[in-house]
């Protein structure tokens, strides 16, 4: 019998995290004597840390296919940056006295950027102990910013859901925008990469259409600019529909969301540039103006998955099991696109030293020239990952038969310990 | 050959008005002889004023059903209360040269409390004018806030669209809340009653699970047991999910959206009821928090509408051409609950005078002692309304496939007029 396996999730979920989870789990099984058991951590790495582990033997194949079909982080999730081995010793002789007691043969850790890089940092630890530990990184972040992959599981279906809302909100402003709303912003998700708000650029055919503009971190506001275009489309048009990046930054690389805004008791107001966007709308042009904030709307919006995002995810899930029978390490399986039309793709592996802690923009080729939309190579990048449905099965009471279920954890073998 | 008829729409839109608008096409074309022509307003009853009208005769089969599975007013909308016929003749004078020029004979307006009452001024104008208009209001309101009916088309797909998003999300703060958010708050219309709100409700089953918390206007905002409340549920739960109407207000009646926040330039901030408690959390209980606005998304979400609400606004446009053709006027068509489970209804007529300008809030048996959630008795009340499935088809670049074309005026037969 093979050694056991340690799967855990890192960093904001996505509507199809679970979908590679499922995969992983569904993978090991197939691989017979090959792999002890599959184990997953509760709270990503801090589960670990903390020896709270399951046995995902013990679960049913009906609650796996569930798993496949539910958003969120199903074993839990966790934001914690593993420091530098230097840094802190005692962290890392507890991960490997917990990798040790359940014999973990090799650690899957399905996020983005920093878990690349904690998978990374574990995987030269382990060499430099000689401690027999694969760390293989599971690629997953809805910013679709990790690089040497040609797009992120999780980014496919938030696009969608962007898209998807763009169109309908559209048509709704258009509507009452004779006598009402003329004016409709939409923030959404991408602190450093403008990749989802990018997304909503396929809806509009032309100008015409909305969005109307869209505001990426790639390109600093340009206050006066951007209002003379939202009173232009306002006047062509009848209505003028923005989609905004969370991350869009002044010239002087100030968060917008952050510009000053303060309550009554004289505290900053919490993020929104939707509304700091309104408010500017409504001082420099007097348009009356709607906003709209999805946050983690669309990032858990299994819903209105993308089934090519969802095939994507599950895909990334078998390879890294498959990397893992080979005996791999410090890899990540990435995505490689073979062709646009018709779309095809394939699974390939790149070394984690050149993915963790980079970060992939929005390129100047994608963006239009007056820096408030895509340009058509933008299109046909996109296109394809929003494209399919993928809905989850719903109970006859409307709503979706989501994974609900808890886990019963395995019983511990080391003393606490707590981060 | 019957006389004309002339449908419009005004108001705040739904994901399913349009599917009132293609039921009364069909319903009209079906009544051969006894209708002459249906034509339709832009922009509701200013595009009557101003005679910026449709014939719904030129449109292709495939475009109504195209409408029926659109958002937003295919037809356009308007915001725009009739005053009083006392207070501007000169429109009313106006309105029956335009129903006169095109033969109306029937007018219906798909919309709802002011709508209702515009129908039944311009009933009552007809009658003392001798004029043969019949008026027939078609009810639509997300608010489900129309009295006389059990609810309102329109609401169970935004019920719907409000329950799936606390399920996703809550799935994804529970997957988050070990190491970094802790409450989410979800702000969903509702200006004066609180059943958009109440309709997440739905999802929870118990206390434990989200929404933890359901804020409505018939609540006075209470912030010191609100606190309490989330501060016990991260303690219980390990984590909080808040719901809350737009017309949330303090015990002085005052909206919490409008608190006083105030921007870098004293100006007031645009509404936004979630930053203002997400503000309120992070100083009293120093909780990481997320905020979503869904706005216009929550009301054009045709792609998650309810199959029942669907039914229900394709009903009432049947039964006003069949009102019409009975020859009634100053009514409204409404449901009528026949059970509950299994859920049956059937459609019944209501005189206008009876629903113009009133308001059905939640009443007290929906609403959980403690004010923060609803009761069994509600969720026997909304459950049905949110049933079913009804997927708009999707083009194969991964959009729905909605209705964009633009419409042909007819030709005019008045002089100029502009409100």
């Amino acid at each position: 019998m093979g050694r056991n396996f340690l799967y855990a999730q890192s960093g904001g979920v996505t509507p199809v995290i679970n979908a590679s989870a499922a995969s992983v789990i569904e993978a090991a099984r197939g691989q017979g004597g090959k792999v002890g058991r599959l184990l997953a951590a509760s709270d990503g790495i801090v589960g670990v840390l903390e020896e709270r582990l399951f046995d995902t033997g013990k679960l049913k194949k009906s609650v796996i296919e569930a798993m496949n079909q539910t958003p969120g982080g199903f074993f839990g999730s966790c934001r914690y940056k593993l420091p530098d081995p230097e840094a802190n010793r005692t962290l890392y002789e507890r991960l490997f006295e917990v990798f040790q007691a359940h014999d973990i043969g090799c650690f899957f850790y399905n996020g983005g950027n920093d878990s690349a890089d904690t998978a990374l940092k574990l995987a030269r630890v382990a060499r430099t102990l000689d401690f027999p530990l694969q760390c293989i990184a599971i690629p997953k972040t809805i910013d679709n910013d990790l690089v040497m992959t040609d797009n992120c599981p999780g980014f496919g279906s938030v696009a969608k859901y962007v898209a998807v809302s763009t169109l309908e909100a559209g048509l709704d402003v258009r509507s009452m925008a004779k006598t009402s709303t003329k004016v409709f912003i939409l923030e959404v998700m991408g602190r450093h990469a403008g990749w989802i708000a990018a997304a909503s650029g396929l809806v509009g055919g032309d100008r015409s259409e909305p969005p109307h503009l869209i505001l990426m971190p790639e390109v600093p506001f340009d206050e006066s600019a951007f209002c003379k275009a939202v009173d232009q489309s306002v006047k062509r048009n009848g209505y003028c529909v923005v989609v905004v990046s969370e991350g869009v930054r002044d010239s002087q690389g100030r968060f917008l969301g952050e510009a000053g805004s303060t309550d009554a008791f004289g505290h900053k107001q919490l993020g929104g540039v939707a509304p700091t966007i309104a408010d500017l709308i409504g001082q420099r042009l007097d348009h009356k103006c709607h906003w709209a904030v999805s946050d983690y709307l669309q990032r858990s919006a299994r819903h209105i998955a993308s089934k090519t995002d969802l095939e994507q995810a599950r895909a990334v899930g078998k390879a890294a099991v498959e990397l893992a029978i080979r005996g791999e390490s410090g890899v990540m399986p990435v995505i490689r696109r073979l062709s646009d039309q018709p779309y095809r793709w394939t699974i390939e592996s790149a070394p984690l030293a050149r993915i963790a802690n980079r970060e992939k923009k929005v390129p100047k080729k994608f963006i239009r020239s007056d820096g408030f939309g895509i340009t058509p190579s933008a299109r046909t990048y996109l296109e394809p990952l929003i494209r399919g449905e993928a809905y989850p099965p719903f109970d006859r009471n409307g709503l979706p038969a989501y994974l609900r279920s808890e886990l019963v954890p395995m019983e511990r073998k080391l003393p606490d310990f707590s981060i």
